[in-house]
């Protein structure tokens, strides 16, 4: 049984290609790699300097290279490919579709970029490629490679064949040929089983099937995964706005859409502002995580001249300052929870949306059966403990503060979406910043009123 | 141009289905239904009940009808199910494809499980569904569908494509035929394309390609998800011990893996503790949400109690109150921040281990070197605002609390993951809740001492 295994990259095995590099031992490693998929080669490159990198490639088939190069995190790829001159550069970058040819030249300076472009001996590579950069790297046009079957809708199955045929390079997953007019616009697909099912003089206008899910390329990514998730794609053909077939993306591409959308997403949960990773510099790392530890910081201090106002309440009942933690901790979780719950519901298309004022009073029902519940057991608590003023206050404070975090949860993120934002944010540093200061508020003004009565 | 636009659901054209299906007008439904996508009306059919469903679907196809079936929500699906006898479930299941047969299967009370099995007029598709109702949702085995193209190496290219024409209604999408030997056992595979391409009297074993990545039926649905998501593959045969074929697993079914796995996440971070959604009642929301708000509860009571011990010093020096939320919500924010990192780390397969003990010195230093920053901004603020010892207490304890939170943020997830609990659980309000008490403690003792020195 020959067939690959997912490949597990032992330190060992590390170390004796670090060995062979040093020794410039070409044939050990030209056979190490031999059958190794281009993606483990990619991941043991990271763990080389470039010059060490560029000696293992050069000594590969220019094909393979190229994928190992597509591969690379674009960190790595980047100090890379600093040490390739540009003409070297154009000489893997033709033999990278389209797509992952534009992603890799948007990260080089726009010099080099421009004098890689200048060497694509290619000249309809080359054009392709000054298409894609113009677009968007977050939309369709930006996603989209420009490799794919296309057949005239007046042929047949033969000439249709013989397309495939000549794009065979050029297109290394096929799943659907595009059926097109003469004027190029896009009027269906035919998939692979039905050409190899037709009979060889069948007319592609009998066999194409019209209903095709299309996208323009001005669509963001997120709505074409949502697209291509309902409707099971593994590609989708995409059009400019003459309706003319202009590129295709893929359901790999799709896929990484999902999981950076889901990166993004933990980061603004836990209040991280940049994208890093843990391999990143103790640097990055703490500047990435410094703002909105700033500004819960500032939060807090505003927090502390609040209280400051009711010192005196303070220093006639200190049991007061027993229960601040309990009352903003509960209004920090309930309002996470409101706006996870109201971020996931926008993460899916809604299909028929159930009014925002049907939503509100379900908010404000849930938030009133938890708030009688938590501040339930909480006056109990409270007033077996201490005495019943303070548990009146704390469980009065905490319903209110509950019932509030509720509305609040619910809000942040839905105005956050309609300005644009990404609405996880709310469910990060920011929603418990919010709610803390309005949980202090709240339980400080109740008691001063109720002891000062 | 004729392509299936996605489609906008409208309350006008919900309502007036609605109509029709109370006025019986069986002739309007089926025309405005004709060119709507299989999914499109599943979404339509979650807006009514059981009965209206079901004399919608009876007007359509039964190949259209199951399509529809599998595409609902699985909680409508359970309600809708409720309404058909076995019998006609099993009319559906014969339409479905293995994989999605077992999951609805799996989600019917076992004595309707079993009438529906019965009742499936192809004994080749009972006993397939029946093999894979054994394997666990969460493996290769449960994800997988019977349904693939598996041709003997010993074929040649035609008796490849009578194969593929024989299963061509039972295998919707084909992407790859699997090459096996006599025993059934996996050799490789050959793309559609490779066969458009190659002579009708090529013999398959010399045409296919031995480097295919396979799974195992025990191997877990995260492990799949980032095999498949690694080496870009749309589809991947499954492999039992013996190293025979026993299913396919494709790409759609990988991307509902990490949709749901992302979704998953979220609900652990924001401490909700069911699979619940917006649409759910308020009664399921609120007990999904009560349990964690319950633990953060029970942690503010203990909270209160520490306090407590500290009455004499709040009484002294009321302004110590002052600082509590400010100590509490940074320890969290870093806690969080720390544990989301890790998670992350977690998530994607690590290539090579850099030793545990580098991650632990690269968190001390970031730890430290935000310690600095937030206590020096502390102090600088409480110095000027306050005096001298409170500012002395207030920056001494924030930083040690930010060194704590780091650490347990970093080390409660590890631990999770290797007790074999989902990691993110520790970014929800159990990291929270934890360094809430760990900050109160530092606080106040250092507080204390240094009052009473």
């Amino acid at each position: 049984m020959e067939n690959v295994a997912p490949f597990e990259l032992t330190q060992e095995y590390l170390e004796r290609i670090r060995e062979a590099i040093e020794e410039k031992n070409e044939v050990f490693i030209r056979k190490s790699l031999v059958n190794v998929h281009h993606e483990d080669v990619s991941a043991l490159l990271e763990e080389f300097n470039a010059e060490q990198s560029k000696f293992v490639l050069e000594l590969l088939d220019k094909e393979i290279a190229s994928d190992i190069i597509g591969g690379l995190d674009e960190d790595t790829r980047a100090k890379f490919l600093a040490v390739f001159d540009p003409k070297e550069i154009a000489e893997y970058i033709e033999e990278i579709e389209t797509d992952d040819a534009a992603d890799i030249l948007n990260d080089l300076p726009v010099k080099i970029r421009e004098e890689v472009i200048a060497n694509i001996q290619n000249p309809e590579k080359a054009s392709y490629i000054i298409e894609l950069l113009r677009y968007d790297e977050d939309c369709a046009g930006g996603l989209m490679a420009k490799e794919l079957i296309k057949a005239n809708v007046n042929w047949n199955v033969v000439e249709c064949i013989a397309e495939i045929r000549r794009q065979a390079e050029d297109v290394e997953k096929i799943y659907s040929v595009y059926v097109v007019d003469n004027e190029d616009r896009l009027l269906g697909r035919v998939s692979l089983k039905e050409i190899i099912l037709a009979k060889a003089n069948a007319k592609i206008a009998d066999i194409y099937n019209s209903e095709v899910i299309s996208v323009f390329t001005y669509q963001r990514e997120e709505e074409i995964a949502d697209l291509m998730q309902k409707y099971d794609l593994e590609s989708a053909p995409v059009i400019n706005v003459q309706r003319k077939l202009v590129g295709r993306i893929t359901v790999d591409d799709i896929i990484d859409v999902i999981t950076e959308m889901a990166d993004e997403e933990r980061k603004l949960m836990a209040g991280i502002s940049e994208d890093v990773e843990v391999d990143d510099s103790v640097w990055v790392l703490s500047r990435a995580r410094l703002p909105w530890l700033v500004i819960g910081l500032m939060g807090g201090l505003t927090g502390a001249k609040f209280i400051g106002v009711f010192e005196d309440d303070l220093l006639k009942v200190a049991s007061l300052a027993f229960f601040i933690p309990l009352i903003i901790a509960t209004g920090g979780n309930v309002g996470i929870q409101s706006s996870a719950l109201v971020v996931q519901s926008l993460a899916s298309i809604p299909v028929f949306d159930s009014s925002i004022w049907q939503k509100f009073i379900k908010t404000i029902f849930v938030a009133i059966l938890n708030g009688i519940v938590l501040s339930g057991l909480v006056y109990t608590f409270v007033f077996l403990s201490y005495d019943s003023t303070l548990a009146f206050i704390v469980g009065c404070a905490l319903f209110t503060v509950v019932i509030l975090a509720s509305l609040l949860g619910t809000v942040i993120p839905l105005i956050l979406n309609k300005l644009g934002f990404n609405p996880a944010l709310a469910s990060g540093p920011f929603i418990t910043t919010t709610i803390d200061l309005i949980g202090l508020a709240v339980y400080f003004v109740v008691a001063h009123l109720l002891y000062n009565f």
